[in-house]
């Protein structure tokens, strides 16, 4: 799957920002061998739904322009090609939020987080596959470690598209599992920090309470890049914003009420990563959530169906005949949920945040299940977001790191959960953990 | 002011929506007639951005058709046309935000507001003129009690155009006051809901904090008739939903820590309607905000222009030169605020609203001032929303209720507040008040 050796597609984000700063490499240079990475691959992968060459060809030759004649680099960013999730508007190229209702739907104006990451000097290379509306109806991609299997969703081109070295960054978006499952079947890093920590203002709304703007790269140090230049707020970073992992990382093994769930190899992939991480110097103890956490799953259901009702009103209304029986369901599901279990819902979700803000003072990270397990075969479902609903819908940040592969050969990856708005530092231990496995070698389950 | 008497625009919405059910009006009769009324007066008072008369028209005679054929009614807004302020997306008609940047933006879909007002039978029959972006740089609206004066802002077309009868109900939004401040210059009811009692997708972010869906209309029962019909949840009313005014209500009466910020006249409406509601049988007793509210109106300003730079990232960074010199120092603002102020004002907002929830079970509503005066002269400035602020950013239901004319002769309102989440409740206190006031002669300073 892999690319050639010294091809610039292969190179992450941060080392190809370095040598385009030191005019080793030029933008150019490296939007055409994504390019071409991806002329070769994406008839099998199909991640994108649009890529403007041109436009981006452009970009790059001005990205270089300035890094040439002016010695100067716009930001962390500069001449760097991005995958942007086709739920996120950009003014540039058309946003159909993986629905024929808008299918050729070209917003005034980029998102927010499209913006920032321009302002840093990206370039947006094209628009990656979204199930519809960030839901679940599937779109076309397929897993590039195997074509067969769901490359998962909802964020599914951004997903396959740095895993299969087309770019080195993506932006995706999680409201159960949209993210971090992805980025678990795709065999990547991928993070969703606190809710509200990367503006999400031109974002295709699915349900307010837990949409949140999401993050694909190849390794931590990429996510940290990324992040740093797209999140609020818009002040320079202060010293506390770098924290460093701790020597002896206490980590928490959370095995969650939803352990059932977990195939065989995914238990395997959770239980050897966390005797790695003991091994390593880590401190690893067992946690068990509180049983005051036992309805989070099924509270997330009903608030994301309740929230889902109202952000497509006038799809609903007006354009019933062209969702799909997936958001049809969910909007049925919305619809019957009666104003108590409603307020219920909401109500033990506040009350549980709170408490999770005073268990996570004792970790400095949980490690937990990405996925249930290896990507499933098919392209008719995305799979399950049972590991990722109620961290989800806890608002905390929440890092899937690649670790294994299964019995079926493909990626397994683990998550790692922080407090609300620790999002650095959940970072910071994501890269001593990375790290440590790395240096213990990928294993098998 | 006043159109002629037996006009259909001066009938309120409840009226005109039983008569056109009951078939002794049309809604092409009614469409007319307030056509007619923004043809003798929209020259003066410029409350509307655009009206599409033949679509209007065209939706007038099939609401009738539907009416006259098959005696159906779509719901509780059949046939009644209304307002719809221009930083709220429709699909029908070019959004331009009060900005020139979407000077000829045509929104794909509705927003969702929008959506089930049209699904509740309501005509769109033009957008209203709003602020630049719902802040701060006027429109060319004019207060139709005075042209020389502002109508207040930001949603300054929808308050004028209720007021001066040419749609009996209109939306706005509010972000500090920009609901009730000019409902109370116009001499007209406005409602601010608890935040998120609308939903806001499609609605222009401007502080993603605050931002809340309102109403405009000539009479509280007209309030709640829009309200039903466009509020969350989709689900069918409960009967807590219509809770019935208590005998005698308990008021508090809360000059708030602004109150040196109100004028002479605004001081003596409020004491006034505190003395004719304690006639007709309120308790009515001095209530004062803890000493821990003080800094909250600095807190709201902080919280919202930082905010405002997360929501305008694209157009700061590309479209800086069309940007009002308002604007730009709301994002100058945002930008010098350092993080620890940010979140400072955050936690302290969180823990006032929890504080809130506790004190207002003591209270059937507070009675506080709309706004400090009458409406300024002159349309450079849409008024101070200093009376406002605290109550959007504690998220509480706000109604504005016309109670008296100051020294200048133009409206002074006075404002009710609820408990978050107790919309219907604050609108059952809001129709008693009203109509005690209204009973004891409309009162002048």
């Amino acid at each position: 799957m892999k690319s050639s050796p010294g091809d610039p597609s292969q190179l992450s984000a941060s080392a190809a920002a370095r040598l385009i700063a030191e005019r080793k490499l030029t933008s150019l240079e490296l939007t055409q061998a994504c390019l071409e990475r991806i002329r070769e691959r994406d008839t099998t992968v199909r991640a994108w739904t649009l890529i403007d060459q041109r436009q981006a060809l452009a970009q790059a030759r001005e990205r270089d322009a300035e890094t040439a004649n002016e010695k100067f680099v716009r930001g962390p960013l500069h001449g760097v090609p991005i995958g942007v999730k086709d739920i996120i508007d950009t003014s540039s190229l058309i946003t159909s939020y993986g629905s024929p209702i808008y299918r050729l739907h070209r917003p005034r104006r980029n998102a927010a987080c499209v913006a920032k990451a321009i302002d840093a000097g990206a370039i947006v290379l094209g628009k990656t596959v979204t199930t519809e509306f960030a839901y679940r109806k599937p779109g076309k991609t397929a897993n590039p470690h195997d074509p067969t299997h769901t490359p998962g969703g909802s964020s599914s081109g951004s997903a396959a598209a740095v895993a299969d070295w087309h770019v080195p960054l993506a932006f995706g978006t999680q409201t159960s599992g949209s993210v971090i499952r992805p980025a678990s079947y795709c065999g990547i890093h991928g993070f969703k920090p606190s809710f509200g920590a990367i503006e999400r203002a031109g974002v295709k709304q699915l349900a307010a309470t837990f949409d949140t703007v999401g993050l694909f790269a190849r390794d931590v140090v990429d996510l940290k890049l990324f992040f740093r230049a797209v999140r609020v707020p818009a002040r320079a970073d202060t010293p506390e914003d770098e924290p460093e992992a701790p020597a002896k990382p206490r980590i928490g093994l959370c095995r969650t009420h939803q352990w059932r769930a977990a195939e065989e190899s995914a238990r395997q992939v959770l239980q050897s990563a966390a005797d790695r991480l003991a091994s390593a110097g880590a401190i690893v103890e067992e946690f068990e959530l509180p049983d005051a956490f036992i309805p989070l799953n099924e509270a997330h259901a009903t608030i994301m169906a309740v929230d889902a009702v109202r952000s497509f009103a006038d799809e609903l209304e007006n354009q019933y005949s062209l969702l799909s029986r997936q958001l049809r369901a969910l909007a049925e599901h919305g619809q019957a949920v009666d104003r108590a279990r409603d307020i219920i819902a909401r109500t033990l979700a506040a009350a549980c945040r709170e408490r999770f803000d005073r268990i996570m003072p004792n970790y400095d990270a949980l490690l937990t299940p990405a996925a249930p397990g290896e990507a499933p075969p098919g392209l008719g479902s995305t799979g399950d977001p049972v590991f990722n609903r109620v961290w989800t819908l806890l608002h905390v940040p929440c890092v899937a790191l690649p670790v294994a592969r299964g019995h079926g050969n493909l990626p397994i990856g683990v998550q790692l959960i922080g407090g609300r708005g620790q999002d650095m530092k959940l970072l910071a231990v994501a890269d001593w953990v990375s790290r440590h496995l790395a240096e213990a070698g990928a294993g098998t389950a």
